[in-house]
C-alpha cells in the first residue's frame, strides 16, 4: 500500500489520499452486507412500529404517527462502525466510538444490536424479529429511547444532543488509557462550535508514551439542517491547510460509490492504525520525543447516503432535506409509502436477516467479540480497570485553629500527596485554565508536571510531557477532557476562577443529565464525581474588577436534579481539606466547591470541621452567647461572609453586650432545603432548632442572596430571614470595599441587626450610627490611600469559647 | 516594496514576511517617541501615585500600595495603537481598535490621554501635570477605573476580562460599515478559547462590498500567567498553514529591536491596508466575486518588552513573569524601587512632556484629529450613523383571536417587513445558529438571503453575499457578532433553541455588566438592546428529548442588574408581536422574550394583546367566573402553561362549576417582583388586588418554579402560591406527556386545586380521583400510539365571555 498525494487547482496543499484495496472479495461482501443491515435497522427505527422485515405488504398503521430522527448523517456513522469493527478484529486493539453526531442515534443503536451487546443489556429487544419489532417501536417513542445516541446507549460515553463535545471527550477518554484508540466523528456542523473548534489543540497535550491514541473522523457530508457546512464549502487546500494547522496528518475519503468507499476506507484505516501504532512504538521505546503529528480523517460521503434521492421532486440524498426525516408523510402519502418501502428493501433484508430476523451468521461472525466490541468495551462504562482513589490522611493537612491560612494552598498540598498515592494508578488529574498556579494550588508541581507535548523554552517551568496537570486556556477543553476522563472511570478536579465557570454552563447541564439518567440505569456503572474547586472568588476579585465578579455558577446548578448536584461553602482551610476529601470518595455527582485562595483565619481545628463537615450546618457555640435563647441568628455560608458575620457578632458583643447572639455557619448549601427538595436537606424540626421559629435571621451569603430565600422558602421562620449577598455591585477596589458596596460589610450587618431586633434603646440607635459613619470612613480611607483600614485588615475573632 | 516568502525549517510554508523601510528618519523618531510616552504613562498608571514626571526623587510613599495591572502585553498594544494612527493620519481611512488582550488596559488609557479624548471626556484628567497624576493614581485604584480595559475607556466596545470574545466583536462591529476598518489585537491565550477558535470562520461570512474589514493581529508574545501559549509553540509552518485553513493571508513581524520592528510593521501595515483597499475595490467594482483571503498579521514581540529585562535574578522580558507587574515589591524594597525608576526614564520623560506634563507637540501633532482617533470614533461609541429602527405597525400582523398561529411563524411575516423598511438603512441583523427555518422565521428570507461568501453549490437556498441573516453554528460567534453589532448602534435579534442559548451565558454576564456601566456613564450613547427569541422551548422538545429541555436561561439573566434584564413570555402569536415591537425599540436592555413556534391557540385579539403587554400582567375577566371574589386564582406565564391553565380553568368549570376561578396571565415576568426590586415591580397594593392577600394561587410556570418564588417571596400571599414548572423530567415523548412528567398538566392542576381549595366536598373528590384516572389513561395511550389523546390535542376554549 503507497500513500500518495494528489494537488488540487488552487493551491499545492491537498488532503492524503491512501490507494489500495485491502479487502478481498468476500470481505468486501461481509462489510457491506453489515453495512445495509445497519442502515436497514437505522431507517426502520425511524419509521416502524410493525412489520419489521417487511415480510408482509407495508401498511400506513405500521408506521409510527410522528417521525422523528435524523437519518442525515447514520450511513456515514454506521459505515465507520462496521470499518473499525474490522480493524478491532482484524488487530485486536482496544477502539471506543465518540459519536459528535450524536443526532444519528438510530445508527449507534442498530450497530449494538448487530453485535448482540443491546440484546446482552435489555433482554427485552432481543436479537430477534420480536426483538426488532421493539427495537423499532421503542425508538423515539413514549417510553422508549430518546432518538440521540444516549446514556441508554451501551458503549456511549457522549450525548449528542448539543453539539461541541465529542473530541475533547474523546481526549479525555484516551488520557492514561495507553492501549485505547478513540476514534471520534466529527459532525462538519459541530466543528463550527467553539469548544469543537478549541479542541482540536488538545493533540498537544496528548503523550504518546502514556496515553492512548485519538482518531479524529471529520465527516464532511456538507449540510447542517438548513445550510452548508463551512468546512465544507472552504475547499480542500484551505481545510488541509486547517488540519495541519491543528497539528494533524489528514487523509481523505471521499466518494458515493460503496465500493470504492469501503475499499478507500479500509485502506486508509489501515494505514492510521499503522501510523498511530508507530507513533507509539517509537514514543514508548524512545526513539522520538518530539510532539507527533497524528493521523485523521476526512470522510467526505453524501448526507443520506443510500436514502432516498429525490422526494417530491426535489433532491434529497447529499442535500440538507436528507438531515432528519426524508419522507416525512410516509403513514399519509401512499407514494411516501412506496417509497419507503422501496428504500428499505434495497438493503435487500431477507439477504441479511434469517427467518426468525436474527442477523445470518456470516453478516456478524467477523465482528469482535466480547468487551473488544465497541458497545461493550469497559473503558465506555465506568472504565476498565475503576478503583477509588488512594487518599491521604486529610487530618495531616490540618492548620491550627486560630492561624492564617491561604486554603487552596493548603488543599494544594494535600492534593499533591493525591497525586503521589496514585501515581501508579495514573487515574487522577487537574485540569483548568491556566491557574494552577494563581489559584494556589502549585504545591502538585512537586510531584508531577503540565502536560505538554509542543516546543518547550529554557525559560520553561513544569512542562512535561507526562505531566498530570493540564492547563488550557479553554474553561470547554478543560471541562471535556475532564468529563471524557471520568466516563471512563477516572478521577479529577477543575480548577477555575469562579466567574469564568460560567463558560461552561451548557456543558454542566448536559453531564448533569447524563448522570440524572445513568444512575437509574442498572447496567450503567457509576462514574467519579464531576468536581469544581471555584476559587478566585467574586468577593476576592476588587482588583479585576466587575468582569471577574460572578458568583452564580451555584444557582445554575442548583437549577439540576437534587440527586445529582452538592454545593460547599467551607469556611477556611480545614473545612475545605474534609470537604475536598468527601468530594473525591464520591461518585455520581457534581460537586461544586467554593474556597478562597487568599490568607484567611483558621476558626475551626480538624476535628471541629470534619464534624462541621459532616453535619453540613450547625451552630458555632464557641462564637455565640446564646444560652439556647437568642434575639438574633447570625448565619454565614462561605468564607469571606463567615468572617464577615464573625467580625459583626464582635462588635455585637462589644457594643451590645446583653444582646443574645447565636452564630451559625453553613458549609453544605443544599442543607438548607426542606428533605423533600433534596437528600441532604435538614428535616424541619431540626432546622427550626437551629434557625429558631420566631427569632430575626441575618445571614451573609456568599453569592446571590436571592438562591437562599429559593432554598428556604418552605421552612418556618423564612419570614424572619435576612440575607446578604453580592448584588452586582463588584468593581474595582479594596477587598473590604467590595463587602461595602454590596451591604455585606460588619458595619452593614450590626446595622441590619440592630434594625430587625426591636427594644434595644439609645445604645443601639447610638451604634447603628457610629456603624453609619464607620461605612463613611472606609469609603473616604480607601480612596485616599487604596488600602482597607487597618483595623480591618488587622481584625481577628477576639473571644475565648 | 515588496513581499517575499521565506522558507522555515520543517515546511516550505512559512508566514508572509514584508521588506521594505517606509519611515522617514523623523517619522520613525516621532512614532518610537510616541511609543516611549504611552509605555510611560502605562507604567506610571500601574506604579505611581505621585510624582508621576519623576521630577524628584522616587519615595516608596509615591508607589501605589497594590500593585495591580497588566504589563507583559500592554508594550505591543501600544505599538500597534501607535502604528495604526499613523495608518489613520496617512490614508484617512475610519479605523477603530479591539483589545483582546483587554487587561492591558493601562495601554488603552494611555494612548487615549495621549489623543486628547480622555481629557475631553473626563475633564478632570487634563492633558497636563495635574491630570497626569490623577490619570495615574486613578487607575486599578479604589473610586477610580479597573484594570482592563473597560466601558470606562473611550473608543472600546470590549471589555477584556473575559478572554474569547474579540475577534467576533470586531466582525460584529464591521458588518454594514463599509468605511471601516476593525483592528483585532487577539492574545495568544485567548486564541486558545473556544469562542475565538470558532470566530476565525467569520470570515466567510464578511460580504466584501457592503461590509467593512477586520484586522486579526495574533499578538504572539509567547505567555499565559504561568505558561507558553499553544501557538507561539507549534512553529512557523504550522501557525502558517493553520492561518491560511481559517483563510487568512498571513504576515509575520517579528523582532525585540524597535528600529526594526517600527519599520517592518509600517511596511507590513501598509501592505495590508493595500490589500483590503484593493479586495473592496475588486469587489464593490464587480471585478471579484470570489471570497477574498483577508490579510492579518502575526505580531510576534516580548511579552512585557522594553520592561526589566531581569528581576532578582530571574529573567522576566519575555517571559510569563511579565504578564502582570514585574516589579512586585517597588514600595518596599530599595532595589525594586530603583528598577522602576530606572525603567521609567529609560523612556525619557523629559523629552515627551514639556514642564507641565502635556506633551510635546511634536510627539503628538501627526496624530489623526477629531473622530478620526480611534479613541473618539463615533462607531465605537452608539455608532456613527445610529438611527432607530423603522418599525411596520406590529397591528397589522394579527391574528384573530380563537384562530391557532404559530407565534414564531407570525413574528416572521413581521421581522420581513422590519428588514424590507430598514434595508435602505443597512441596521438590522438576525443572527442564529442554522435555525432561521426551523424556528419558523423562514418569512425573513422572502426579503434578504443569508450571509455567505463561501463556495454555493446549484442546490443551496437563500444563501446570497449581501444576506443580513448570519447562521453559523456557534452560539458564541452569533453572539460576539450582535454584540459587536449592536455596540456600534444598529439592532438585531438573536433567535436560538432554549436548551442551547446557556453556551453564551457568560458572554451575557459581560454584556450585562457592560450596560450596567455604560448606562451611568453621561457620555456613552446608549445602544440598541440585546434581544433573544428562544424558542424551540422546553416544553416543544418532547422529540429531541432531555439534552434540549432547559429553561434556565431565564434564571440565569434574572441574576443580572434589575434595570437592564427583561424577561417576557407572550402567550400567544398576539402578544408576541407586541412585545418584540416594544423590545426592537429599547436601548440598553437585555430582552429575553421566549415564545413557541407550534401551533397554539390565539387567546387574545391584537387590541386586548397590546393593552395586556403593556401592563404586564393580568386578570384575563374573559376566562374568569370569580365575580371579583375567587376561592382561587389560576395564574399562567408562558404559552404552554397559559394553553394548560385555561384548560384546568375549563375542567373546573364543567365540574365544579360553583368554585369561582380567576385567570390570571403574566407576560411580563418581572412585573412579578416588587418595586424595590426592578423598576418593572408591580406596585403591592395592585399586586395584592390581583392575587388576593388570601386565596390560594396555583400557577403553571414555562421554567423552574423556584424562580417564581425568588420573585414573589416578599409578597403578601406568598405563603398561597403553589407553582408548577419544568422540575428536570424530560424526556423523549409527546407534547403533553412532557407536562404529565413534570406535573403540570391540567389534571395535575386540577388536583392542586382541590387539594388547596378546602370544602368542596364529595363532587371534588370524584373529580380528583377522575384527574389520576386520566393521567393513567393517557400515560397508557402514548405508550401505545404515539400520540396524545385527542381530546387533549383537539382541546380548545368552549366559553364564551
Amino acid at each position: 500500500m503507497t500513500t500518495t498525494r494528489t494537488t488540487s487547482s488552487d493551491d499545492t496543499r491537498a488532503l492524503g489520499v491512501v490507494a489500495g484495496e485491502p479487502l478481498s472479495a468476500e470481505e468486501l461482501r461481509r462489510i457491506d452486507a453489515y453495512w445495509r443491515a445497519a442502515n436497514y435497522l437505522s431507517v426502520g427505527q425511524i419509521y416502524l412500529m410493525g412489520n419489521p422485515l417487511l415480510r408482509e405488504p407495508l401498511q400506513p398503521a405500521q408506521v409510527k404517527p410522528r417521525l422523528l430522527g435524523h437519518w442525515g448523517t447514520t450511513p456515514g456513522l454506521n459505515l465507520l462502525y462496521a470499518h473499525l469493527s474490522r480493524i478491532i478484529a482484524a488487530r485486536g486493539r482496544e477502539v471506543i466510538y465518540v459519536t459528535g453526531p450524536g443526532h444519528g442515534g438510530p445508527g449507534l443503536v442498530a450497530n449494538t444490536w448487530l453485535e448482540g451487546t443491546y440484546s446482552e443489556v435489555y433482554p427485552r429487544i432481543s436479537q430477534d424479529l420480536t426483538g426488532m419489532q421493539r427495537l423499532f417501536t421503542q425508538f423515539s417513542f413514549p417510553g422508549g429511547i430518546p432518538s440521540h445516541v444516549a446514556p441508554e446507549t451501551p458503549g456511549s460515553i457522549h450525548e449528542g444532543g448539543e453539539l461541541g463535545y465529542s473530541l475533547s471527550h474523546a481526549y479525555g477518554a484516551a488520557l492514561d488509557n495507553p492501549d485505547l484508540v478513540v476514534a471520534c466523528v466529527i459532525g462538519d456542523g459541530e466543528a463550527e462550535t467553539g469548544p469543537l473548534a478549541a479542541s482540536w489543540h488538545s493533540n498537544k497535550f496528548l503523550d504518546p508514551v502514556g496515553d492512548g491514541a485519538v482518531l479524529p473522523i471529520l465527516h464532511l457530508n456538507g449540510y447542517k439542517i438548513a445550510n452548508p457546512t463551512v468546512l465544507a464549502r472552504i475547499g480542500d487546500a484551505e481545510l488541509c491547510a486547517l488540519l495541519e494547522g491543528y497539528g494533524h496528518k489528514p487523509y481523505l475519503v471521499d466518494g458515493d460509490d460503496p465500493t470504492t468507499v469501503h475499499q478507500l476506507l479500509a485502506a486508509t484505516l489501515d494505514t492510521v492504525f499503522d501510523e498511530i501504532t508507530e507513533i507509539q512504538r517509537a514514543a514508548r521505546e524512545g526513539d522520538v520525543t518530539d510532539r507527533p503529528r497524528w493521523p485523521m480523517i476526512v470522510l467526505r460521503t453524501p448526507k443520506g447516503w443510500t436514502g432516498p434521492k429525490v422526494v417530491d421532486g426535489l433532491p434529497v440524498e447529499g442535500t440538507w432535506r436528507a438531515h432528519q426525516v426524508p419522507l416525512t408523510a410516509a403513514r399519509d402519502d401512499a407514494a411516501h409509502l412506496d417509497a419507503l418501502h422501496a428504500w428499505m428493501t434495497s438493503y435487500r433484508p431477507d439477504e441479511l436477516f434469517d427467518t426468525d430476523g436474527t442477523p445470518q451468521p456470516w453478516i456478524v461472525d467477523w465482528l469482535p467479540r466480547g468487551d473488544l466490541r465497541m458497545s461493550a468495551n469497559p473503558h465506555a462504562n465506568g472504565g476498565r480497570y475503576p478503583r477509588d482513589l488512594e487518599l491521604p490522611a486529610f487530618r495531616d493537612y490540618a492548620v491550627k485553629a486560630g492561624e492564617t491560612a491561604e486554603a487552596t494552598r493548603v488543599l494544594g498540598g494535600w492534593l499533591r500527596d493525591v497525586l503521589t498515592a496514585n501515581a501508579e494508578y495514573r487515574n487522577f488529574r487537574l485540569v483548568g485554565p491556566d491557574e494552577t498556579e494563581s489559584n494556589r494550588l502549585g504545591a502538585v508541581l512537586d510531584t508531577t508536571g503540565k502536560a505538554w507535548q509542543a516546543r518547550v523554552d529554557d525559560v520553561d517551568q513544569h512542562l512535561d510531557r507526562h505531566g498530570r496537570v493540564m492547563e488550557i486556556l479553554s474553561e470547554t477543553t478543560c471541562q471535556g477532557w475532564l468529563e471524557g476522563y471520568l466516563l471512563t472511570g477516572r478521577h479529577g478536579l477543575f480548577s477555575c476562577y469562579e466567574a469564568f465557570i460560567h463558560i461552561v454552563d451548557s456543558m454542566v447541564n448536559q453531564h448533569a443529565k447524563w448522570l440524572k439518567t445513568t444512575r437509574h440505569l442498572g447496567w450503567r456503572k457509576p462514574v467519579p464525581s464531576l468536581n469544581y474547586l471555584l476559587t478566585s472568588h467574586v468577593w476576592r476579585q476588587d482588583h479585576n474588577g466587575t468582569s471577574h465578579q460572578d458568583p452564580g455558577f451555584i444557582d445554575h446548578v442548583v437549577n439540576k436534579k437534587a440527586e445529582v448536584v452538592r454545593v460547599y461553602l467551607p469556611p477556611d482551610a480545614n473545612t475545605l481539606l474534609s470537604v475536598a476529601d468527601h468530594c473525591l470518595r464520591s461518585r455520581d455527582y457534581i460537586n461544586v466547591i467554593v474556597a478562597g485562595k487568599q490568607p484567611a483565619p483558621t476558626w475551626l481545628d480538624m476535628d471541629d470541621a470534619a464534624l462541621h463537615c459532616a453535619r453540613g450546618l450547625g451552630i458555632w457555640d464557641w462564637a455565640s452567647n446564646d444560652d439556647g435563647d437568642p434575639d438574633v441568628v447570625l448565619a454565614a455560608a462561605g468564607d469571606v461572609p463567615t468572617c464577615e458575620i464573625l467580625a459583626t457578632t464582635d462588635l455585637l458583643r462589644q457594643h451590645l453586650p446583653d444582646l443574645k447572639v447565636r452564630v451559625v455557619n453553613v458549609v453544605d448549601l443544599m442543607r438548607l432545603q426542606p428533605v423533600s427538595e433534596h437528600p441532604h436537606g435538614l428535616p424541619d424540626p431540626e432546622f427550626d432548632a437551629i434557625f429558631t421559629t420566631d427569632r430575626p435571621v441575618i445571614m451573609a451569603y456568599h453569592g446571590y442572596p436571592w438562591l437562599i430565600h429559593r432554598l428556604t422558602y418552605r421552612r418556618t421562620n423564612h419570614h424572619n430571614l435576612h440575607v446578604r449577598g453580592y448584588k452586582e455591585e463588584g468593581t474595582t477596589t479594596t477587598p473590604f470595599d467590595m463587602l461595602v458596596v454590596n451591604d455585606m460589610d460588619r458595619f452593614h450587618l450590626v446595622m441590619d441587626v440592630i434594625d430587625r431586633v426591636p427594644g434595644r434603646g439609645r445604645k443601639a440607635a447610638v451604634l447603628r450610627q457610629q456603624m453609619v459613619d464607620k461605612r463613611a470612613e472606609h469609603r473616604a480611607y480607601v480612596r485616599r490611600t487604596g488600602e482597607d483600614l487597618p483595623e480591618i485588615r488587622d481584625w481577628t475573632w477576639p473571644h475565648t469559647p
